[in-house]
């Protein structure tokens, strides 16, 4: 079939075989398929969507682009999670020590921070010396000494989605589900692993603003990884407010420090909760435990018996960070206050994203810099009282010229109402299994 | 606004400003969009529609990317008539002399044929000597001496469609009504026109089987003709079966002098209607008459005073051939021959193009040579009579081996039924004024 008779296939609503998306993605991998055509068919794919066989046909596709690693070396399970991104979201630097501490072999391969999200890269590197860009063999030979690995994507795994998800960005087919969905699980099953956590966020700072959006993506993912021969489950979670309270890559990893060490600090329980809940599920589709109130309290056991944080310095060593407390901190700290007073009501998540992105600790396009000190620590969250002049978040920040861009974001992020928003607030919204 | 932001506007339902469409036009045509954003936008506007605010933007910013002509000093009105496309669909040849002879202006600018169609182009080059490629200097010395000329697109008029035309063809969006719009009304609207009649098929031989596709496509050029200050109407009529009795280049044009030349054939009386009626729109939208019986009248009275003969003659002696009557034979000839008794009740008109256009009558892709000799003549039309064994058509070819894909074609085209098709047929169906 002619690539122009596949586009139009699809232009006209029919199914495509998983031959034919075979083929389409192996020729546009070797050059075969110019980008024109290739575009065409995304935007035709994100106005028609694919069906679940034609998504798996296109994530085993695109996973075949590349390198597929092979594990088989290391005994036991191998089991990932994978969030959709979010503000303040550090559950991997907390969850991949801990499950790895707990016995489960964790080969995480992470992405960057784009647009009002961090990235588990971007935090990573906040610690000094810390080096993401393993070589194949230095990632096995990590994961074979320390059972968890983290680095970034390289060259050899999945080039099919390197080069579509350029074309998508210049071309406004990142949102369809049925393509988020191959992206993400063609990468996390190139991993080896035997099964996989998703994280799904919705709400003001996640991709998936409405619940019912994330819900579909999660079905889909999960379906994706069993016809795939991985047990996969989603929990869809909660974005309307930052996760803990640092956001910003250095004050990110000293959050989870903190935590992975054992403190308990109010307003980062959430973080804390569900990095554990995550643990929990790993540890399960890991066969660890036999429930989830088994997985928590062996995860709650690997953080008491030290075992999380040993486990995380043990990694930082072998990736290159002997001292993992070793973070930047910036030169100046400024308050954002409330201007009146009474309850958090509401929080438009992505604007404080986005204020930490122009202070430097994100990016808005692929190849900027990151400032690994920039950022915000929260003294408020949702529902949370606050006085008129009471200081809401502490802006961390290098260069001064850019404190008015972010203190007008978080003037746009947060709303200060009569009363705390009603209805009890969870962290985990659904589990989809 | 950049142009993935234009993707995602139109993605999402949109409406563009004439500033965006023009923009985003000039600088395709620059070569400053690459065309895989170009192929996104197309599928998101074919998958999305434009307004027709827009489609007149957009036609308008075709227009503005190449030359327009200036026939200013030729006095009086130019108008033009532009055909969707069929099967034996030669109405040019005829009308073109007929209201040029009748004292309007005629500065035709045709199109090849591609598919199952005929082109205008290759009728002409059927004539010995014919050169439809002038210049615009000749092109304007011819109008200026015969008041009508028939040439080839130039590379000066409407860069863009070219470029966007090349692009739809590989990418599955040649099938939107904006932009058949578009490419078409530009090109016209480029010659320097100052009324369009505009003949838009429907049926089994058209692009528009449906005749509400017809007339959507019709209202769409009416408005756009409208909104860009021409005086536009649109005449939705039948390709339900040939126009006339010849199909295939040589056989087409010696049809067209023959009813130039005043004889009738009952099988070529649909053909000879319409090129009158049209003609006589052309003179309603040219102020040469006050109603279209008039019209109608006065083109009778250019081909019974030998006016239109004369003019076509003169027509063919300016671009190159002096003897129009000079028109290849084929070699072989074969009868198609019914294989049983009763009535022509449905003709699949395409499958008669393809059986010309397998011939070399036609051509598959745009650079496939044409055979001007071969084609078919038709001994039956819809609603016809016939004897098992009769002859239902002639083909005439060159190449033996050619012949049975040929009559395989015709096979597939030929319903023959114990009654003929209920109703009256008429060839105009609908006036969109």
């Amino acid at each position: 079939m002619r690539t122009v008779d596949l586009i139009r296939k699809k232009r006209d609503g029919g199914e495509h075989s998983a031959k034919e998306i075979s083929s389409l993605i192996e020729a546009f991998t070797r050059g075969d398929v110019p980008d024109y055509q290739m575009s065409a068919w995304l935007m035709a794919v994100l106005w028609r969507g694919l069906s679940n066989a034609e998504t798996a046909a296109l994530t085993d596709a695109m996973l075949r682009s590349g390198a597929i690693l092979d594990l088989g070396e290391l005994p036991g399970l191998k089991v990932d999670k994978h969030s959709t991104g979010g503000v303040g979201d550090k559950t991997s630097l907390i969850l991949a020590p801990i499950v790895a501490a707990g016995g489960i072999i964790v080969p995480m391969i992470s992405g960057r921070g784009l647009g009002h999200t961090g990235g588990t890269l971007d935090k990573l590197e906040a610690i000094e010396g810390f080096n993401v860009n393993l070589s194949p063999a230095d990632f096995l030979r990590v994961l074979r000494e320390a059972g968890c690995a983290l680095i970034g994507q390289t060259a050899e795994i999945v080039p099919a989605d390197k080069k579509m998800y350029a074309l998508r960005d210049v071309t406004g087919t990142v949102e369809s589900p049925s393509l988020i969905c191959a992206s993400i699980m063609s990468k996390k099953l190139a991993e080896g692993i035997d099964a996989l956590v998703l994280d799904v966020k919705t709400g003001s700072g996640a991709f998936m603003k409405r619940q019912q959006d994330a819900e579909h993506l999660a079905n889909m993912m999960v379906e994706t990884g069993r016809r795939m021969g991985k047990k996969t489950v989603a929990l869809i979670t909660d974005m309307d407010q930052p996760l803990g309270r640092a956001v910003g890559n250095g004050l990110e990893v000293a959050e989870c420090l903190e935590i992975l060490g054992g403190a308990r600090h109010p307003l980062s329980e959430d973080l804390r909760s569900l990095s554990l809940e995550l643990s929990a599920w790993m540890f399960l589709l890991g066969l660890r435990v036999a429930n989830i109130e088994d997985g928590c309290k062996l995860a709650e056991e690997m953080i008491a018996g030290g075992k999380a944080l040993a486990k995380f310095r043990q990694v930082c060593r072998l990736q290159g960070a002997p001292d993992f407390s070793r973070l930047p901190v910036a030169k100046f700290t400024a308050p954002f206050a409330a201007a009146a007073g009474g309850f958090i009501a509401r929080i438009q998540c992505e604007q404080v994203g986005l204020a930490s992105l122009v202070l430097g600790g994100g990016r808005s396009r692929q190849d900027d810099s990151i400032d690994h000190a920039a950022g915000l620590e929260l003294h408020k969250k949702l529902g949370d009282p606050v006085q008129p002049g009471e200081v809401i978040a502490t802006v961390h920040y290098n260069d001064p010229a850019r404190l008015p861009e972010a203190l007008r974001f978080l003037q746009a992020a947060y709303s200060i109402g009569p009363e705390p928003p009603a209805g009890p607030r969870t962290i985990v919204k659904n589990i989809i299994i």
